[in-house]
């Protein structure tokens, strides 16, 4: 592994990898904008932002930066989500530095003109509306906002509410706040030259200034146990509940036991669920981080006279977690799949310069590929199965939608 | 390149590009077995069987064979399309023949057990409800039912009544016409070891007999313009009309003009429907190419107060193309994207495996990327115009889906 990293004066953070026999480049810039960070009543300024941002920046309009970046090839995206705001772009490594001098214009020098604010009101309104006829999201979402206390849980789409009502001084106070150096991280990976790469970013992201950190007010949230009407064919159920975070000691036993719960083609609610019981197509448990705290989220979508013993099922699969260990075969099944997926999301520019990006927020440094095997290597049965046991079945939050709510113990 | 390619006395094509510097190896196996090929009114046979194969093969049943699978770290998905069934996988290069004598369990001796057949169809009879809910998907589905002639636009998901009706012998029967070597291609793309490879392939394949390609007849299917009433948030529009396939020596010229049209950030739609008039977030034209024939698929989703203004300027940019030609910024912006997208696509194995099965159907050998970038620098705005004056507006098939109707040309 080939990893420099760079602190500028300013406190932004360059992490790159240089990766041998690739021609492309990637970059995921992550901002502290994210959607916990909008001001009260305000849900959806961080989304609208993300749209903003690309609506003219430095000496060129909306259609001239959109031209310029596709004449580069760049691949990008640019969106909110509850912790950040990120921006992420792939092309040719050769591209990758005028990429990013445009990349600067848009985060430093926005024109933010108050003639587009409409427009991207009504887009973002539209994004929201398209969140009604997208169940299988929209109970995620809602999940989310009842399991974590205020703000970690926040939707990124906002409230229509908050669409509706913000200004553009207020966009522009939420720009100011959360568009800062200080807190800032730029992964980089593929085809680079560290020393150019480390001098142009200097260059380019010298006169950003750093900004205090807001602060943030913790609220409790709820309720635990929920139902959306809606008139949908298939009832979805969605089910959270607390463990640990990347930084914790115990991260690769979280991650072992989510695995065996629900990460893969034979995992217990895969082969309870959909092989042994044909309840439905699409059941999963996965893991979600933040930096203080995490979940796993477990996620059904059934029909109507099918979703109580889907629900019924998956709960008693946490249970058994919890209640009786795990078998050395699954534990091995986990650590192969673990283990060949991290070696080909290594392969990808792309996946590379996010996860780079990740670990540093969680971690301040990127962890090796073998650090990670041998940490993987070193879980036992035993291991992991305490740690089921200590974690499970508290704090479940369970969320359903459809036609007709279900029973919930 | 490193492309070699064998074809086996029973049919079976093997190509198989070596790609320096990685470590994971990844196959896309085509068979001759999609949802054109289904016996009348056994609509959603090819999808079925696709979930049934994996239900036990060779001297494993389901659990034992999706346990292996895992203990490979081999990410796999098996599904049927409207002219393939297709399996994917991706695992680390030491684990590909393995992983290989697997999926020949499940092509060659599926158990094919009358007793899983209840769970398959209530599984598929859940994926045909899950559509209904998923309003985006369904509008595409439908326009392509209503665009291609029958069978070619056949939806793979199938019908509630065929899935109701299709018995162990009938889906028997679809297995034995469509699993088989001659018309299947195997493409193979990461770290392999050529000489190994083409024996294991052999020896896995060799006793696969090649049966008679069905014959299929045509019919007339339509209507052109259509609404399906839903009662949903947004309204879906969705457009087709011919273009030519990738055999065709007009095919990058057709290329280029859809990707004009729709193809990325400041093409054309884009810029008219989403940064001009904020009329919605998503709207783009793709090209799709079966073996004679070939579609501009162009989609949009917006509220209701837009629809009709998305739908009016997305036909008079089509019109637009056809009728004032093309500028060079705009096609050396689309070569740039072009070249750029190819480029990384090349680097992931599971990628590339997927594009060089794909470039032997339709053309029979493996296109190199100097030949394809050839054969965009030789376009002009001149030759690009003109194919766009040729084949703009002909047949055009309209389908939009939401509460209401809109005017339709």
């Amino acid at each position: 592994m080939n990893v420099s990293q760079h602190e500028y004066p300013n406190g932004l953070v360059l992490v790159a990898e240089t990766m041998p026999g690739v021609q492309s480049a990637a970059f995921s810039l992550l901002l502290p904008a994210g959607a916990a960070y909008e001001p009260e009543g305000g849900g959806g300024a961080a989304s609208m932002l993300a749209d903003w941002i690309t609506r003219g920046a430095g000496d060129r309009d909306s259609r001239a930066l959109l031209s310029a970046l596709d004449n580069l090839g760049v691949n990008h995206g640019e969106g909110a989500q509850t912790l950040h705001t990120s921006i992420s772009a792939a092309t040719l490594g050769r591209n990758l530095i005028p990429a990013l001098e445009l990349f600067a214009d848009v985060v430093l020098r926005p024109h933010l003109d108050d003639d587009e604010v409409e427009p991207i009101r009504s887009l973002a309104l539209q994004t929201l509306q398209s969140l009604e006829d997208d169940p299988g999201s929209k109970v995620i979402y809602e999940l989310r906002r009842r399991h974590f206390p205020d703000p970690w849980g926040r939707p990124s789409p906002g409230t229509p509410e908050g669409v509706a009502s913000l200004t553009p001084d207020a966009l522009r106070e939420v720009y100011r706040q959360g568009y800062r150096p200080n807190g800032a991280i730029l992964g980089v990976a593929g085809a680079i030259d560290w020393p150019a790469l480390r001098d142009a970013v200097g260059r380019l992201f010298d006169d950003w200034e750093p900004r205090p950190v807001p602060p943030v007010v913790e609220r409790p949230t709820g309720p635990d146990r929920g139902h959306i009407e809606r008139e949908t064919q298939q009832i979805q159920i969605a089910l959270a509940y607390p463990t640990v975070p990347v930084a914790s000691p115990d991260y690769y036993r979280a991650r072992a036991a989510t695995a065996i719960l629900g990460g893969y083609s034979s995992a217990r609610l895969f082969t309870e669920v959909r092989e042994k019981r044909g309840l439905c197509y699409t059941v999963y448990a996965s893991y979600e981080s933040q930096l203080d705290r995490a979940a796993v989220v477990c996620y059904a979508g059934t029909s109507a006279d099918r979703a109580q013993e889907t629900l019924d099922v998956t709960l008693a699969e946490i249970a058994r977690l919890g209640a009786s260990g795990v078998e050395l075969e699954e534990l091995e099944t986990m650590r192969a799949g673990l283990k060949s997926s991290l070696i080909m999301q290594q392969e990808s520019s792309m996946g590379r310069s996010g996860s780079i990006a990740s670990d540093w927020f969680h971690l301040g440094r990127v962890r090796s590929l073998d650090e990670i095997s041998a940490a993987l290597d070193a879980l036992t049965p035993e291991s992991v199965g305490a740690f089921a046991a200590e974690s499970a079945e508290k704090d479940l939050t369970i969320l359903t939608l459809g036609p007709n709510p279900l029973v919930l113990p």
